[in-house]
């Protein structure tokens, strides 16, 4: 007898790295670098039970929290999402030093349709709006450009619905614009622009190479997309996912494409309160142009009518009053301090053959082992790395299937995110034994 | 230029009733009897207030419930699933009536798989297990049959996909089993049979009708599909959306498709905690059979990997504590009353051509007009009531466009879930007002 499933259901692969969590279970001296977890301590127990009990004090404020809300989500809280993404940007813009031949920046239009509430939809962790999104832009075939690495269950939710990855290479700033030029000739002279529909760039921090896409290289993206729409036939969207962007502890902060002057009508921007608040209350959000935002928030309505309303209430309390902005202080001294000792760790235990990108936010550190040393999951490197009880994500999970690109095989991502201040010392310890081992003599 | 909305995209359509609930809102003195929100003043507050309170009580279980969980769920949520399952269905077993010619029903397997914990997926409500049982299942062109009427959020799912509908008439105790076998015996002289993937049935108290599908109807309604797989050539799952079972307030309880002695292996269950709990706590569960839990769960993975964490935790502790099944009892006493105050205002207000079925238990009364009275989002019935501030949900809007079977268009959803006591009088006098105007003299 032959299988009843879709060809979605047929295509839906098993997470990349489901088989490594597995693992990490199974050896109770495992030291996981690999899961993206965010801390568990500076979780924010206390003010949850604050809000909590706010919203819980009274039968009509309770009463709303546990009642069904609207599919796009609470209107108190897509206003203050909105005003916070509008306060952000004026501040990054404001600080923004415009590089030699740079274009200048204009502080964001507050009456433009991106910092409109009304624009805003509230999803379960931004997941969900990247999967909606695909669902809403791509049938099977269609194209999507993406950063060479890229964020690897997005790499799952393209797989499953068929879609061709094209990846493009990724610099210190953000993506190679001459190789996404080149790509884009690419697809015009094989007559492939009119199935291209999105690039999507994760801009900052990025998950997994810790780059930040500067704002100018998010400008200049957006003019060529535009310069490639006539022959495409259709919008060519630039999907921002800025999910790492409040885990900032160093430099600048960097205006996001909303706020770019040409062409940020195609911008669909993907955000999170996960991250930076609290991953057991997944609420996340988009800021989407028409006809997405219709499209998507119908689909939404499939999905499940509506995220659930307790925690946005809980976001919406912890938003107005102080203990939103309290806590993602907290959380980002407490990353700095992970950062900067799985810095020291990686300086003290790694081969100097071995070089890495210091992160200024996010939870990951992305690292190069020379060229000759293998990091894939069927590799000596990863088999004698989870001998000696230590596990990291195998760069090459986080590159597209793109027949014109070669996967790079030498990288690692590894994550201070969940693990303690002794686990890093000790995971990187171990990992860099691991690696002195197997160097060329 | 064109849109670069996919099929799914385009063919996505506005849900329903979106419109229904829009005029509700622009009329303050609306009364609506067309929502499926549940009773707000019976929300469960304090319980939710009390478990809150223990989980956030310690940083060790506040910050578990804070972090992420796992795609499938809280291992111990889908245990009292699991175990809740059982027990309803043992009891079921036991006050089961074999009907006259009936077949013996036998007490639940305990070691059945279909009341196994690792069977159980932890979903956002039951409508995304609905969505992505379609997502598994359903090509563009295959084919679900399902009730007439039906769930109308399912046909929005099935149409923004491009499923074919087939609809079974629904009698007092369930489909109509003949007509169930002549459908098939269509579909297999049209050479259809292969494209089949699921029979879609709402089996407690359904969303519309508030009938409940008889036990003999769930047993015989798989056999027959199980006679059919062969020439289909694949799986054809009985998909059993069991929303409402714990909102029964008279009548004896009848067992899942779950304990059917033949065929209980295509059954794919789907749950909720959230109508017989809390709308707003969004917790549904699945119990699926292999490949699609498999497959389901790894489509969850890519939709958001895991319901959020704190939902399942405020769950977990009302099931394992007594909070759960008191909550139950208050909540049926309560739409007891209400559906008792609905029917006696049916009696008094309503002309006697109108007719209706009295329910055991859900959120709604099905009625139906005179034939030569149309209740359409169009007709005279429905403008007028909207101009007496009454709303109800028209039949029409819950059957599915197929060409084989006539949309009945003279019934009307009334729900009594979310309005007061004094507005379920107050609405059925208007609309009673309006219907004594529409008749023949």
């Amino acid at each position: 007898m032959k299988t009843a499933l879709s060809q979605l259901g047929q295509n839906t692969a098993p997470p990349s790295i489901s088989w490594l969590m597995q693992l990490a279970l199974s050896r109770p001296k495992m030291v996981s670098l690999a899961a993206g977890f965010t801390d568990n301590e500076s979780l924010p127990v206390s003010e949850v039970r604050e809000v909590l009990a706010e919203i819980l004090a009274t039968d009509a404020t309770g009463q709303a929290a546990l009642q069904y809300g609207t599919t796009p989500g609470d209107p108190q809280l897509r206003k203050l999402t909105a005003a916070h993404l509008l306060s952000l940007d004026a501040d990054a813009i404001k600080n923004y030093k415009v590089p030699a031949n740079g274009t200048k920046a204009v502080a964001p239009n507050k009456k433009s349709p991106s910092y409109a509430p009304e624009s805003v939809l509230i999803t379960n962790g931004s997941q969900q709006l990247l999967y909606m999104i695909t669902e809403a832009l791509f049938d099977p075939g269609d194209i999507v450009i993406l950063e060479d690495p890229t964020y690897f269950v997005y790499l799952n939710i393209a797989q499953s619905r068929g879609l061709k990855c094209r990846g493009v290479k990724l610099l210190e700033d953000g993506i190679d614009l001459q190789h996404l030029e080149d790509i884009l000739e690419d697809l015009k002279v094989k007559g492939e622009l009119p199935r291209l529909k999105m690039l999507y760039l994760v801009t900052y921090f990025q998950n997994p190479s810790s780059v930040t896409t500067s704002y100018e290289k998010k400008c200049a993206a957006l003019k060529l997309l535009k310069k490639y729409e006539k022959l495409a036939g259709h919008p060519i969207y630039l999907l921002e996912d800025a999910a790492y962007r409040e885990l900032r502890f160093s430099g600048a902060e960097v205006p996001t494409a909303l706020t770019a002057p040409v062409n940020a009508e195609r911008v669909i921007f993907a955000g999170t309160y996960s991250k930076p608040f609290s991953t057991g209350v997944r609420v996340g959000f988009g800021v989407l142009p028409e006809p997405l935002l219709t499209v998507v928030t119908r689909i939404k309505g499939n999905h499940d009518f509506g995220s659930a309303n307790i925690l946005q209430q809980i976001l919406k309390h912890s938003m107005s009053s102080c203990r939103y902005k309290g806590h993602l202080q907290n959380l980002r001294q407490r990353y700095q301090r992970k950062a900067e000792v799985m810095l020291k760790a990686l300086q003290k235990h790694f081969p100097k053959e071995v070089t890495w990108i210091e992160p200024e936010g996010g939870l990951y550190f992305w690292v190069k082992a020379p060229s000759y040393i293998a990091t894939g999951p069927k590799s000596r490197l990863f088999k004698t790395a989870i001998e000696n009880d230590v596990l990291y994500v195998p760069g090459e999970l986080c590159y597209a299937d793109d027949s014109s690109r070669r996967k790079s095989t030498n990288e690692m991502r590894l994550s201070f995110g969940g693990a303690s201040l002794k686990n890093i010392e000790l995971g990187i310890a171990r990992l860099g034994k691991v690696l002195h081992s197997q160097l060329k003599k």
